[in-house]
């Protein structure tokens, strides 16, 4: 199976290889855990290895995207708009996102020649709409558009507060190829909280169901995969 | 009593021989527990044996569900159309799934002569209708038609997040003449998931009320039936 | 006080001597904990010994209900029409049975006699309706038919996934005269389930309060009255 | 403080010599433990003194009502009309109930010269409505039409599943003056259930705040007062 | 800053001293656990001082009050329509009393020169409104009164059930410039009640963030400041 | 990268360095946690470097929040209207505060040249409004306001009572850039609390994820970095 390679350390590792090709992956976890990190990760490694990447960003506009990226010297500038593309949609104006999405996304991202593609926040986008049946459908025409464009994603979600291991709208693990769970557990007594990454599903491949820790450093995630919990 | 091999091995002998004939079994698990792969082991177990099969899915394509399969080395295309018929529902389009449903399918399954059919998934199916009726309403339809075709079957279905041993509708396991539950539980500490099987419900049979762990591998599930959980 | 025997062996001893004359005993539990079992053997407890049975069923057709009866040697063919009636309501269309309660089986009942009745299940038959104030209607009804008619009876009820001490509907419990859970709880580190009974509730007599072991044998429920959980 | 006697061997010890007159006291618990009972056992300690006595009753109809009494040997008939008066409401009609309750209810309990009044039960009563303010309305209605007559009274309650110190309906405890919790713990390793009851609050008396045991034998409850759980 | 006696024996140490002047403070528990009597005896330690006060009442009537009262040997009839006014809001009519609150309490309070001001209880008065919006609007009207007139209060509020620390309505505590939480938690392996008081939030002063048991004995409440909880 | 000292001692250590430059911050915690008096802190450390500062409070007036923040010797009557700029929202008139917030604040704070502002709380802005659009349209003006007016900003939150570490509307932490916790823990066999914070999420910077206690004294809040809970 054609698969490829995540861009964080240690990932692929517990992939058996890398993310199948074509899948969309699930990042989900509370916030502060490092989602917006990962996913920006993943884009970075495409984009050294001059693949077209597609950023679609709710929760943050083009600058501070950039901004972000720089703490950890990924120079996301040098690349834009000829193999990196940054969609700013309004995470207020749920209208016009339908109808965006509807009509232009898809052909726009196929166009651009995607290979990866990443949605921050997938929470962001169904929150914007009051109906389940339009949160669905938000979330199967983002994912439909991707898929026809044959580029591999990261959708990052919130998880839901009393139960981390799901998606907050619930709908997420629906849509997906694979989840990743990223969480903060509480070590020593509770008094500190420790990253830790897990691998909830991933579609036609074995993988670990173990809990790693990871950590963020300058250069980004980095799993601990051979690293055992005590 | 006649039964029916599921082909999955292990799991006949926690059931005294073999799947109660013309039962409809739900097979309820959080996603990544191998609900999928349980259901499509068990339609080749039939294609195998000759028998007539349809999966039916909402979850995956055509093309998908094909490769997914073949990951495990089972050639849906060999049968496909001949011994294997593969429907697709469109989990967005409500008013026509349930036509269809209301009037084609029964017909179809039937004239198809199936022995065995999976719904993969009866969650993404029910999730579809706003109303609890409706909800009921596709599901009991669902249920007739494989029961008039005298098939034998499987419905896959997410469990509950705070509590596996439950469907997520509620309803799935009023429809199903038995219940499978696929989970992942934490062991050593927490750190790790493993992965259980239990009977939960088999109308007309004895069967195990036991946990049984096991394994998703090259070839699909094992049920390790005579191994005991520490 | 006039008891009947309920057929059930060990239960009676649980009773002081059987379920007092004219009650309306609901059994509740979780899907796979034996309530079926339960009220078919109660029913053949009544047919052996000449006595009118109805059994009301949302759950399983004729067919069905005679094939899963027989699966415990319970012959109900040689007694059907005669001294048992089998009512199957059709667990989707509310407004015909509502109609059918309101208007036929209160005098269906009483004209054929019954002694013993048994609604399997009163969950689904609540479940028919959207409004509470319904799903009251249609229990009072159901109860008042019985009543009536001077019959002993036993209705099924899901218990509540959260609480298995309460049904699902939150209604039954008011109806009744009595409450037998009937419950699966897990022994041995949790990996295994194990069925037990405990009688909650029973107007007009005093009962057992403990929590006895069941199994499921060939000829039905045995409550184990005397032996200990550890 | 002006008292009356329950009539419940060991309670009034625990209330510091009765009841306070005039108070409205709230029996909650779950079922079977026992409400009715006491409730029985409080009207019928009124009328071999001689007191008339008002019992008005959702759940059981007259005859029922005085055969559920007569398992105790409290012969209700002999009092009947003259010292008690029992009011059968019909827990289905929401709107007659309310219209009774508002014109008559007071005038008759007031007329009969009642001393004491149950209410069993204030819950079936509420979930007669589906309007909060319209359960809250019926409630505080009934408990003035107790307090102009100048009786001294019990309305039992459901307790919350999820949580027993609470009433269903969340209401009752504002209507009362006083709460008497009765439940059921679970002793010896969760499998037997011992009834214990605790007085949660009496307005103007200081009171014991301890789980007592109590038993319900052949005549009627006996709190042990003096039997500390160990 | 100025500070007024609460007149509750121990707790005024708690507060450095007292209640800062002007404060609003919510005193929350559940019911039985000694709110009243809390209100009613910072109120009489006003009387005794000579200060003007108000009790608000929605639970009990005039007459009642002045019973309750007089049980810790309170006599607020001595001190009616002089010093202390009574002020009886009916729980039932909601329109009437928005609009007496809107229009008139707060003049009549201020009118009056109220030093003290109790509400009696605010979980009563919002319960009366079905929108969020209304409780919210009646409580900042209530608070606001008070507030104008220059006087420290006391506004009663159930708790959670399922979670003491907040109030029922979950608007109290914001309207509040204190929270002192009235608890009964269980001792001696749950079997008994204890009574605890914990100041939860208090502006514009340090103070004890202690769980202190306290009791109520003839003389009101007092608060064992200086014994700690084993 | 460019950061602010918060004037919380020990807090900027714990964000190698302070607050990143133009950052939102929510802080949550339970109410009496100590939200508003590290809010009134960060800026007070604001006026005295000679920044012009911007509080908005929904919770207390004018008055009132130059009292509180005297009790900690921060003379905010000093710096009113050159330096500080005291904005009261009404917590009631739902319609006008969207409108000044839409037309005028952003405005009003880009023109005073504000480098901090303070909303306290957001959890009355967004409870003011019955939708949850309307929630998260109040909440993303109000941080667009500050944004583009340069300024780094606080905006304390009430966090959910079930759940401590998520705002009470569960939309402050997706407008947050980070989110700092204040808590208050049981010790000691939880019979007293204990104030902590911790860092939940920090855009652009590592940071602590321990838990650290504070107190509240006579110069505000101070945070022991290095100090261990046992």
């Amino acid at each position: 199976m054609e698969r490829i390679e995540s861009g964080i350390k240690g990932l692929d590792d517990l992939l058996n290889g890398g993310i199948p090709y074509g899948h969309t992956v699930a990042v989900i976890g509370p916030f502060g855990s490092g989602k917006t990190t990962m996913a920006m990760q993943f884009i970075y490694h495409g984009l050294i290895n001059n693949e077209k990447c597609v950023y679609i960003s709710l929760e943050e506009d083009r600058d501070s995207i950039i901004k972000t990226a720089k703490e950890f010297s990924w120079n996301f500038d040098d690349y834009i708009d000829k193999n990196l593309l940054l969609v700013k949609l309004d995470p207020e104006d749920a209208k016009s996102t339908m109808t965006r999405v509807e009509n232009d996304l898809t052909q726009e991202i196929s166009d651009f020649g995607a290979k990866r593609v990443v949605l921050d926040s997938a929470t962001l986008l169904t929150m914007m709409f009051q109906e389940e049946h339009e949160k669905r459908k938000i979330l199967f025409l983002m994912s439909n558009a991707v898929k026809k464009a044959g580029a591999t994603s990261i959708f990052t979600g919130e998880s839901k507060p009393e139960n981390p291991m799901v998606s907050r709208d619930g709908l997420l693990e629906y849509v997906a190829d694979g989840v990743i769970l990223l969480n903060q557990i509480p070590l020593k007594e509770k008094y500190e909280l420790r990253l830790v990454l897990q691998i909830l599903k991933m579609r036609r491949t074995s993988h670990s169901r173990k809990m790693h820790p990871f950590y963020i450093g300058e250069k980004g995630i980095e799993v601990l995969a051979d690293v055992d919990l005590l």
